[in-house]
């Protein structure tokens, strides 16, 4: 970390800030120029409050040198982190470091017959884990909020039957009791900056898969993964769904920049949702694609059963027919993606 | 609410939407054209779903013309709310409709000596709250979290002293018991869409200070606000505190015009935090004059004790002298604002 | 487009729009609601001045129902447009319609060695198009602004040894004798609402690549193309090259869904340039793949002469090994997606 | 300007980065630490090209201690610049330095009756300037362009009438010889970086008002001022009219923060344009009173004529009796504002 000090500092209050750093095991190298003088911090400046230090009367700017992240940081854990997803030898699925997952399924889950016609038909395609939505973070209270725990319980039927693994969406960490049979907990781009939840999440053995903010950075994302990991749990995975941006004409703005950047900073697998991201059904296949293309370890796709006879089908969401050609095109991209 | 079919939607089409419609006690106007046929929507609007219609493959696109929040929208409730503070009658404070609050204090609660200096020196400029983080959210876990329920103490204890009743975030519900003796509990921009802890404030009878999301629209602040309302927790006031853009001189960039806005659209008291959004101390005296000259019915202002002895002082955070000075200036505007 | 009226609004005031409308042969139908009447405009709204009528006190609100372009909507035009860029049928290049052009160059043109040296690699390489700037905008006075018509000349010299079409950016309808020769014009990020640079555009007959503005949207770029195509130069090809966005890991986010969704708004082709877009050399490939796979109709990238000897190397820019290798990759992926 | 080297870099590498910076009489320090090694630039950096030394192979980021901007920084000319306009010593107005000046008009010059009614009534009201657009930028090239050097002829009228000094936008270099008596030409936000119209406005003797861009930090307006400065016309003055946000309820969001912090960093004048910034009317009033309140050094407000018999009022034009009450809060604000 660089600390640029005011041109007026006296030399007492710059003593003082170097006796504080080395209080905290920080060595501090001083350039003096004509202009300004600046420390150079050197030791474990992750665990130095950056902004405590840019705060100071006495400090012009701070810049840091290296990242704030550790845990999930490339530097220091070069190999790729594979993710081990499901509960028996039968029903593995890994993602990361080569291995490739698509999950798919129904945005809301609402019947058990739609849970399972979806998950059959995402199965037969090539799915490898199945999403749905049990608790749904609405902007209206008055909007449907989601089945909840019975949402769970379709969910884990659908499991019994076609032996995929689920994903689905935890608001609150009291609900976990219910997430016990749940294989990859996600972690809503709402809730990313839920530090007390990241907390808990920390705490448990279980893949979370953690979604990126409306509007966050990839720092942001990144120490958001640093709350799950430094509480013990490694297992993470990272979802690119779309940030804000002024355009209307898709949902989000889909940052497919952020795949090979997120593989330089960190070790962690990046699974890609052109679903949300776009929230255009006829972009979701293009989006798979250009995914694909760009070396992104997984994607996640919303599903939807019949749409003759369903009213409330996602626009979204594509019917299993387009779910099974998007997957025969990306199948043929990522093989020539693996081999280039 | 307005919905535009596309061009090519069947009858039968068509009458299984208004069925549906008709359904959730929703009356349906056609209005045939050449290119495109609108239905319109009449009744209780606010609580269909608009995104699922949105979503439907027949329909083009969707119009809202009423808004989607109902408690917290002036419409239905023309009169100012007055949300008053505090257990007691010796230290009742009231916001809004004509009453004006200065909530000021620390940003972190760190010592006993600085809680009770700072309580002291605020009030006795004229602020009417007492604020202090205890516990904090912060980007990285690594950085100091507060003091939590050890900061909370040192807040009921500034409050015995001063007798100012004392404003602390809260992060988790699972917190609650602790804040039993706090009187205005603070949800931060992190949480702003935390839906679970919004849920279980609505539940509780107890005044609460919603700040605005890092990118949140206002709508979405007030959906917010709904939340809590619509739990049966009427007891909210509104706080404009700065949103991302690309601006890097300033923290964030205050919303001044949120102020005027949030009071058409809504009867709730709006509170502008000065410090966290600019976070530059120079900028927080003429905001808070600009905030008090458009009408906002309270600040929220950070401030200090010593700052020659003290290592982290916020950049944002004023002394008590500075504090008491723009406390002055901010009276002065607040007399020519009310006469005119 | 769809007018909302206000709730209070008298016949008199309804009648004197519906009067002035039908004046511009708009024909207006009329649906009253319980809450609203709602006024359907029908006929050639693509010229009725929508803001103005927002503006009106007796208007609620307004709803565009078809798109404001026109000369560049697939509606009136479902081919895809091909652009003929070259003055012989020698160096005859084209875009679009199943036509894929890569152009390559230096970010800046600096030298004659340096030109032809990078002129003679890309060619090699697969390139179909040369790029160099010799007007260069730059935010500061103080900063290099390019070699200006001598650049041109030397972007001419390499043109005439390698024959490959060049392109290069204008910034002032005054410069368009120097660019007699140049064989694809580009207007640059920051020109792209210069209305003036447009129209004078829109006089000529030579192919134009526009690029998207540092913010805008979709709509704004196909408005701006719309602006050249309404002066009578048909020849526009969109430029997607990053959006600004809170991200700072890259220098701009890339928006790759704006190919899939430019294609299905307009017949004109799109160029992606993952060189701008980024700022970041290793994810020029990686962005470069990607676009081909959600089917761009051609790439921009920066490629710069042999970094050892050369002090200013781009950090976007790739070397001629790198660029080779880039090319490789692509054309695997393009003969992927064609196939799919 | 402070440099960190990455770690592998040579000190050969680094020796010919030395050698290239002393080339621009630039000195360098260096500070060699463990993990990385920092040069300080001692010497006039704002002519050292920022980007171009980050872009090196050897350089890991840069970091400006120093501002870009040199003529307009308030370092090297603390006191407030003060911009006189108008050609004769009868109407001449001056802004800054305790001046303050109140712009007022159309948002489009449409008839002589139209301009010459609303420039009486501003005028009576106590406004300074007169403002009119008669070259208007518009994002479709089908709407209302102005009625361009008519609407100027007009404007003059009002001018020869009232006294008034004019004001009205610039979009086209070419244009200047119908602006020759124009006494205050305003630069829009969609030119703001259009460099060459900038560079043409520096050569000649005219007061430039310079609107901030739709998307603009305060450095790049910054800079912008400075493309006018260093072709030698000083006098700039800064208009902060609102920046783009994802907020819907207001047109652009104000962002008075830059009021203060444009003076903190810059001697020029900074005005603010309710108006646009808004696009609501009912927000005009209360956004100039928070203006003033902060310390602007004027403010430009649209000001239509008798709205019953006009039909394209602005919904953000303010009729003559509603700025007559604007008028005097702002007056009774600046008042006490002139006293603390």
């Amino acid at each position: 970390m660089i600390t640029v000090l005011k041109k007026d500092t006296t030399d007492a209050q710059m003593q003082t800030l170097i006796d504080w750093l080395k209080g905290q095991s920080i060595d501090v190298h001083i350039s003096r120029g004509a202009e300004y003088t600046v420390l150079g911090l050197i030791g474990d400046t992750s665990r130095v409050d950056m902004d405590l230090i840019a705060s100071l009367e006495i400090v012009d700017s701070v810049k840091a040198v290296s990242e704030p992240f550790k845990q999930c940081s490339r530097k220091f854990h070069p190999e790729d982190t594979v993710i081990e997803i499901g509960d028996s030898t039968t029903n593995r699925v890994k993602i990361g470091g080569g291995h490739f997952a698509v999950i798919a399924g129904p945005c809301s889950v609402e019947t058990e017959e739609q849970v399972l016609q979806v998950a059959r038909a995402v199965k037969a395609a090539g799915a490898t884990l199945l999403r749905g939505g049990a608790f749904k973070p609405r902007t209206s209270p008055y909007d449907f909020q989601g089945l909840k725990a019975d949402g769970i319980e379709l969910l884990l039927e659908a499991k019994k039957e076609t032996g995929m693994p689920i994903v689905t969406e935890i608001m609150n960490a009291a609900h976990l009791p219910l997430f016990e049979d749940v294989d990859l907990i996600q972690v809503g781009a709402r809730n990313m900056q839920n530090f007390e939840l990241l907390k808990e999440l920390g705490k448990i053995k279980k893949p979370i898969l953690l979604k990126r903010g409306l509007s966050a950075t990839m720092k942001e994302l990144l120490m958001s993964a640093e709350y799950i990991m430094a509480g013990g749990n490694e297992q993470v995975s990272l979802c690119e769904r779309g940030i804000r941006t002024y355009e209307t004409y898709t949902r989000n703005t889909l940052d497919l920049s952020a795949v090979s950047m997120l593989h330089e900073l960190s070790h962690l697998p990046v699974i890609v949702d052109p679903s949300h991201a776009t929230g255009v059904k006829t972009l979701v296949a293009p989006m798979a694609q250009a995914a694909v293309a760009c070396g992104c370890d997984g994607l996640m796709i919303e599903v939807h059963n019949d749409p003759k006879n369903a009213l409330c089908d996602g626009a979204q969401s594509l019917t299993p027919e387009q779910f099974s050609l998007t997957m025969e095109k990306i199948t043929k991209i990522r093989d020539v993606v693996v081999s280039i």
